[in-house]
């Protein structure tokens, strides 16, 4: 941590700051110049909250040298985190391929759509139960029925599946039938969702909020993973920028970014991120390329009638168009898409 | 409702969707050009979803013409809303002073800091018992012994006290606490814990998401609405833009906007917003002069030892020196702010 | 500055960047501390390029102390500047009350209008001659022809001018007929345009650009003060966020931000950042009561007739009922209001 | 265009828009609703302006149909326009690898630069000679000379050459030694600088603003196709948005964006869009298979000695691995390269 102090600082404030972090046992280092003071702390930031020492009258700026996350980051695991969830591999040069419909609506109609992404190469059935609408007035989900529904459409094909949950008292529940958990992007600062979920051994889908910064989702997962869970896969699906456009602008150098800081997983989504069917392939493939661990796309059979987010649906044959592009994307780059039991593509 | 037609749209896709309306009992208009066909739909917008329309092919815009909120909307109640706090009023020209620390960090410290805002003509007393920190490795509030603290420093010194909520299994408890819950920036869209807030008879001051658009808001006040608790306060504490000098970006339009277009009452909270002491007094007063219904300030009597936030803390004598330049411009606008009993400033 | 190592640098790393920075003649500080280096350099900034250094392999981050403008700062000039245009002040406690159409279109029209806003209060007179519109085929302002109307008006009146100037080929054209020189937010980084006003001796309005921070726009400022012009003005005028129910979103708190940071005054432009003319008034209000040094308002007798931007435009009635409450203000704010010759308001 | 009245329009106010529309000889398709008017207008939207419209009292909003831009649309031309630049085709599935150093910095730091991205298989020079940096006390390029000595590397390795024009008054002159004009981000409004290089027979390749909207960035080209320039080039360089940890956020939704609105190539510059050497490989794949039509790469072959930009500049080898990444993703995506007279790669 760096302490730069105000021009000119009298030699109490310079006292004042030295103490405190002594106090800590910790060794300052001064660097006096003519107008202006700096203290270079090296040691144990945790033990030295950045903040408090940003409100000492005399205090200019304080820079954090440490990253705040810890078993999110790569220094703590070297290697790509590859997870398995009920048979298909994550992270690493694994790709998922997570598709299905936004909301579970029906046994038959998710049954008709599932069979279709699986034989395009999907590997992992998404469907949700639970939805976070923006108007109370709007379709909310199926709740447990939707989750039967979907535990029995993963079996039939053995797919795994994935879906939202959204209140900590539907964890437990959530846990029964699925097989990844999803938090959604309003909830990723949700801290106590994030709590309960760290305490269950299911991996979770962590998607970043409209407004999280990298940093800021890399503390989310560090959440859930100080609570025990180790299984945390990113999903960057748009952040909220002036272009209207596009329902939010997709992020793809967090692909990279993360890479770098971090050997979590991350996938993306470029159904939410572009809300714009006919953008999707392009930036799934862009998804691919940037060298994203998975790709989830949202798919539905009859968009018009869908109950929730029909006009940035796929239709079953054009993420079967995808998914071939993907599948030759991936082995150019060296990576390999799992499928589910009982599928060649 | 207007339903825009792609270019040289086909008799079918016409056809197609005037009998979607029709099916819904409703009378389309139908407005035919050279190259373009527009629709029009007058009546009840809610049996017609805007979504599943534009995922007909075809439909190249769907631009809806009411407001997705009801119960929120000045339609609705044609005059300003005005909620008692315990014997203090917010709103229609009724200014709510709320100070106190970030967090509640221990009864004497509490007392100290709710003795010197309410003489300062604060009324009401904030503090938080949970709190939503960006690491899971920083404090996270008191809990239950927060509430208890808080409630007996309001009841002592007879000021109305707000503190935060974070998780629907929290409700009830709050509730037995505080006189006014406080839903925080990262929570506006945890819509499960909004129906529970909505579900009990307290008022809820519910800030503004780093993200939300000021419809997104006032879709979040109508989910609390909708469960019965007419009681909604709003709150404005700064965006998330690409500006970094000042932590958020303060929206002070939102307040002449709001009332334009709902009766709620909507305060502003300079402190979270610009992160920085020294900007706080400009612009709580640049939002009293806005017509905001109260400012929200956290005040600190040592904000190098807060254990959060501290850096954005006034000083208690900071914090008498603004009340007091509000109160003349309060006097300036017409609006006049309550105090506690047994004050006079 | 400071130089943050990556963990672990290498004895080598370590030694070339000291040897960069001691060719330099300056002195560097090293802190080593178990996994980190850090290296202080105390002394002239300005020879030590920040970005080269950022390019050395090894080197994590360089974090400047100093702030890039100068001429601009408070440092530079502690006091607050006042600048005279024509016999009105601005700075220092003195507020500008901009006003006229956003387009000349005609002398008669002008004339009115600024009769209307002269008896309201306003002290300078606005309007384009040369106009930056967003599309090609909209009206492109009435050139040098718009130009000689607003000094017949202007002197007419005894008001002074200020029109927008977007040519470094017109500066000198412009210089003729205006009192002080408009720089529009969209060529607040065209850097030759900004040379060219440097160069000439009248006041410069600078608007912020839509993605500018406080920083850059201060930078901006400083191109003009570089080139021996010390009179600039800065205008805030929204910003591009997500918000999309106002034209741009408003950032109040660079008024009180820029005030630490510059000795140089900042007015506000409702108009253009909110879009909106009812949100105006309130815009205004909480400008001057931030602290700004004037309110920059665009008004037309027919703002449905307004060849540009007339549906931001207040009318004169509603313009005179705004000055009237900003008078007041000003007043409980301890500031002054200079008022054109002729006029009692 | 649609005009959407406000609720309860009294029936003078209806009146009222339709004789302005019917004085423009269009017909108004009326739609009245129990509470609602709205106002269809089908024909030339260019004789009637949105902006007045919206001023007239009484209308809520006016929702234009057609698009404001024409040159560029893909109505216009169907097909994808294809650009040759002195032998390099650039557009319709020709891809351009624009490549060397932020500024030109003398003769044989170039030419050791050119000859090597040129073996890597880039297929045109990049290299500034006016310079528009933020801070006026930063390298500004060296002008004229730079244009010389990029000429003579040019034309010495036969490869085209681009450089940037910021000012009107430096059109011709660069015009003189250019292969194509590069209009920089912060001037993409630079309306006058727009018109100017629009009168010249020379590609112009223009790069989006920090805060453009993809509608803005077509607009500006419009402007340069108006004036009879035929061949723009778009570039996507990064937004600017709240996240910080890379220089700005780069959009790569806008590559199939565009293609469905314009027939004009956009191609991508990851370099100044991250700002971190270490993601622009990722982003520049990402880009090609997103379907960009070329990417635009800074090299430098000491970034620690670059006098602009440094640390986002790759070296000579990254970027020749780089290169061959491309080609493969491109030869999969069915693109190709042109490569330089006597280049074999």
């Amino acid at each position: 941590m760096i302490i730069v102090l105000k021009p000119h600082s009298s030699p109490d404030v310079v006292a004042h700051v030295l103490e405190r972090i002594e106090a800590l046992g910790l060794t300052p280092h001064l660097s006096q110049g003519v107008a202006r003071t700096i203290i270079g702390v090296i040691g144990d930031e945790d033990k030295l909250q950045v903040e408090p020492l940003q409100a000492i009258p005399g205090v200019e700026q304080v820079v954090p040298i440490l990253k705040p996350f810890k078993l999110a980051s790569r220094e703590f695991h070297p290697e790509d985190s590859v997870f398995d969830v009920k048979g298909v591999r994550i992270g690493g040069g694994h790709l998922a391929m997570i598709a299905g419909p936004c909301a579970i609506e029906g046994e038959d109609l998710l049954y008709e759509t599932a069979v279709k992404v699986r034989d395009a190469g999907a590997n992992i059935l998404r469907g949700g139960a639970f939805k976070p609408r923006t108007s109370p007035y709007s379709f909310q989900g199926l709740g447990e029925e939707g989750l039967r529904i979907l535990r029995r459409v993963g079996d039939a094909l053995h797919m795994p599946v994935v879906t939202e949950v959204m209140d900590p008292r539907q964890v437990e529940l959530v846990a029964k039938y699925a097989d990844m958990f999803q938090i959604g992007a309003r909830n990723m600062q949700n801290f106590d969702l994030l709590k309960e979920v760290g305490k269950v051994r299911l991996p979770v889908l962590i998607k970043r909020g409209m407004s999280a910064t990298v940093k800021d989702l890399l503390m989310s997962a560090e959440y859930i993973l100080a609570q025990g869970n180790r299984e945390v896969i990113l999903c960057e699906r748009g952040i909220r920028t002036f272009e209207d456009s596009t329902r939010n602008t997709l992020d793809l150098s967090i692909v990279p970014n993360v890479k770098g800081l971090s050997h979590l997983p991350i996938i993306v989504d470029p159904s939410h991120a572009t809300g714009r069917p006919e953008l999707i392939p392009a930036m799934a493939r862009a998804a691919v390329a940037a060298g994203a661990d998975g790709v989830h796309v949202e798919v539905h059979t009859c968009p018009e009638k869908a109950l929730s987010d029909g006009p940035q649906a796929l239709l079953p044959e054009q993420y079967a168009r995808l998914t071939a592009e993907l599948r030759r994307l991936a082995e150019l780059m060296g990576a390999t898409i799992d499928v589910c039991e009982g599928v060649s593509v």
